[in-house]
């Protein structure tokens, strides 16, 4: 597989042996381009199965912890420049974690072997910036000839990490998915592209506060530390038990909310800048990848 | 200035303070995108009077200290996307610092005014991925009207701090231009974009071999920390005293060579992948902008 170090060809003592083992040299100039190693274990590929056949079509939050999850957003070619400097741009919101080549739906840089187009629970299909289609279970029908797809890190990705330092994830906790806000902060354009940031919400003990901070901020691509710590109303968000996307978690006495910037950014930018065609995740339904992030 | 926090301003007091004065939410969420504050420091405006005036026409090393220093270039549209996705997937070598519209050159991510056509001490001009002109003073009769400017950043930019931890610049103290090598490391390719990374070498004291990792690794965005030490021949380089770009540097006794990756891999991979339209930097001769690092 290009660009993976593969765990078979026994240690990396120089770097010949490490472009030996590569092909090319991603892995050794750029910790974004590709997994830090590979893994024996198969719950990715297992669950990756699971939405291929339909067994699974939910959310994926608490879903094979350690791996990188991700957002999903097909466009057209003559959309893909803009939108990718519209990550670009806001890489916080829209970290990019690999862009499949031209018509491809296999994303080389993240999984061995994978199909964008059946292996994640559910798909979102927009026309002139409208949803026309919810929780489809596969694309294979829909994907644009000449589709550029982009993944983009989401937070599931380090909920187990907040877990295991008994940091409680309520929406985990309570088998729902994470509750989502568009907020009044407005991302920096890209040609076509505008729109708002939409943020994700997780209720936190005061004392814990700081703690969400330092170990989400270890995980630039799964969106980094929260963007803003306490009152919803400076965001715009008016409700809290209202969610524009996902389910309403319970905020318990002496919890503050914490928000972090969401991938479903790119949904509501799509919808916002009237684009022409888009196919997405529905909203908590991210794609598994091979991707190891701690 | 669209995306700046300006000091005129005084102190950011909350959010809506801070979005207030910036007009949008970039600062805020994304510290790549523009600079930290504004600064009474006019010497990167006078710089690029002297280099608009054609009175500076050579290498900006030492120039400006504390100003992101950036790599030029422009490309006609169709070839933007895949070069953008070249920069992404090869952030250790190209990384992104702003990208303008299509057909602007004028940077509003990392300047209040400039125009990229006259405001670098340089440029190169590539056509059919050969090197057609060279040391340019001003190009705008060959800058295309749907040209696409991209700008990456440039190691130049942490020279001043390791010399003030007492760690020598021999390119500065010789007043040389850097030396700069192809190697033998393949870059991730990115549809037509492909080629091998180039590095600046740096001749560093074994002793303070680890204080440039340190040092450099705090700016991604000028690339980081070195991506090899030592042996040249590890990276392809047969002959230190023969840079392909720049100018050689004495390597002392005691002296280990210190690689950086290089923007200058951009114009390798122009050349390597015979594209047919390119305007760049001449290596050495930066884009110094507003962008404060430190």
């Amino acid at each position: 597989m290009e660009g993976f170090i593969s765990g078979n060809d026994g240690g990396i003592k120089g770097l010949k042996d490490l472009k030996a083992s590569l092909g090319d040299v991603d892995n050794y100039l750029n910790h974004n381009d590709a997994p830090s190693s590979s893994n024996d274990d198969d719950s990715k590929i297992s669950f990756r199965s699971l939405c291929r056949s339909t067994t699974h079509t939910g959310p994926t939050n608490g879903k094979c912890p350690g791996f990188l999850q991700c957002n999903l957003v097909v466009l057209r070619k003559e959309d893909a420049f803009d939108f990718l400097l519209f990550c670009q741009r806001n890489s916080k919101a829209c970290p990019i974690v690999d862009v499949c080549e031209n018509g491809s739906f296999n994303p080389t840089g993240v999984t061995k072997s994978s199909d964008l187009r059946t292996d994640l629970p559910a798909y979102n299909v927009y026309s002139n910036g409208k949803l026309v289609q919810g929780n489809l279970s596969d694309v294979r029908s829909l994907w644009p000839s000449d589709g550029v797809a982009f993944l983009l890190g989401c937070s599931f990705t380090f909920d187990h990490v907040l877990i295991a330092n008994r940091i409680s994830a309520r929406h985990i906790e309570m088998k729902r998915n994470v509750s989502m806000y568009k907020t009044n902060l407005k991302c920096r354009e890209a040609g076509r592209f505008k729109g708002n940031v939409v943020v994700t919400m997780r209720p936190v003990k005061g004392g814990d506060v700081a703690k969400v901070v330092t170990l989400s901020c270890k995980y630039p691509e799964a969106h980094g530390a929260p963007i803003h710590i306490g009152s919803p109303s400076d965001l715009g968000i008016a409700d809290l038990s209202k969610p524009d996307w996902g389910d309403p978690v319970e905020v318990r006495e002496g919890e503050v909310p914490v928000f972090h910037a969401c991938g479903v950014t790119s949904q509501e930018v799509i919808m916002s800048s009237g684009v022409s065609f888009a196919i997405t995740h529905s909203p908590g339904c991210m794609f598994v990848s091979d991707k190891i992030i701690d």
